[in-house]
């Protein structure tokens, strides 16, 4: 059955790989999966059609066949449960690797999500400048505790798995603010991940259509 | 095998039920598993024993003999993947309440955070009344769409779910603020997931164990 995602017509990051389509495209790169891409406007992506698959008007979706899904971490494990390559077969190290994929997004994405919030909704604010230090300090408490875990390891738990990919994807929205540097072990981390040929397939191809929509690329 | 999980030892909700451990109370109820619960004080937290269990320095976390998980949303559906009552048989379907697992912790729950921490964090910040009201809309965009999607329905997606658990539990943080309340359907989804046996068991065990600990109940 064919796979159609979803993503940006123009990327807000022009192609930096930061929209969460990138995540599910690595996914679906790592486990050697054929799909289309469908882009969907900033306009279209708020109308009656597209709410039907994204209750909350985002990409990314997924569809394959009758099933629709939506939640880039909800993609991922999909993927990551029925393909190989994503999660590992022993039930207590896959139970470990989904707990990553859930810090990933619950508990180390939030403060990130909130510093982009601040950035882009909250820049032109009185407030920001005096704001943005705590903001950012709340973003390096997260990135101190990811840090002290992860030590001297190259991955998270044993073998790359899904809940270092969404791990990876999320650290890499914090590069821009240069957060993410002043931890190099996790630096080096979220390198790991782009020098993995499926991310760089799938950071390549959101790229193209980046530069191919007209976005600064 | 033993099932232990961790909640606060003083919850800073006073036993509202509002701390993560009662999502994982209430999905242990609904499968009908006995379970065993360590109260840990904020400054054991932070220390070296409860962060080889928890990297963030947070509850809840899960023992089942050798296995130690964290994040109430992966704990939550690794208990609904391996027990009844908690995500349904149909393959699409399953994956379907997944994703609204995700939906509840990555898309509803962290404007819902963010108000918190503008309270809590920032209540006595210059800019916080005039920013309130941005985090407030923030909430209300979510819930809209959140509200739109539910309509009429008594659950998400069919029968109650993972998911279901999960975004009640996010909803009922927004109750404190008002916000929950202007949206009637909403506010009834989130009474109708108070009212199931299984919730007021993990309720009422987390009330008496703050009121034990002596927080103001």
């Amino acid at each position: 059955m064919t796979i159609t995602i979803t993503a940006f017509e123009r990327s807000p990051d022009g192609g930096k790989g930061l929209a969460r389509d990138t995540r599910v495209r690595w996914a679906l790169e790592e486990a050697g999966l054929p799909f289309k891409v469908r882009h969907v406007s900033f306009r279209a992506m708020k109308e009656p059609a597209h709410l039907a698959l994204h209750p909350f008007g985002q990409i990314p979706t997924y569809e394959e066949g009758n099933l629709v899904l939506f939640e880039s971490g909800a993609i991922v494990l999909h993927i990551a449960s029925r393909h190989a390559g994503l999660l590992p077969d022993d039930a207590d190290a896959r139970a470990r690797a989904i707990t990553w994929l859930f810090a990933a997004l619950n508990t180390v994405e939030p403060p990130i999500l909130e510093l982009s919030i601040a950035k882009v909704l909250e820049g032109d604010k009185p407030w920001n400048e005096a704001r943005m230090p705590l903001v950012k300090d709340r973003v390096r408490a997260r990135l101190a505790q990811l840090s002290a875990r992860l030590g001297a390891a190259d991955w998270l738990d044993g073998a790359f798995s899904a809940g270092d990919l969404m791990m990876v994807s999320v650290l890499l929205r914090s590069r821009p603010s240069g957060i993410l540097d002043e931890y190099p072990n996790l630096a080096a981390y979220a390198a790991r991940g782009e020098a993995r040929p499926a991310y760089k397939r799938a950071y390549e191809a959101q790229r193209r259509d980046a530069i191919a929509a007209g976005s600064p690329g």
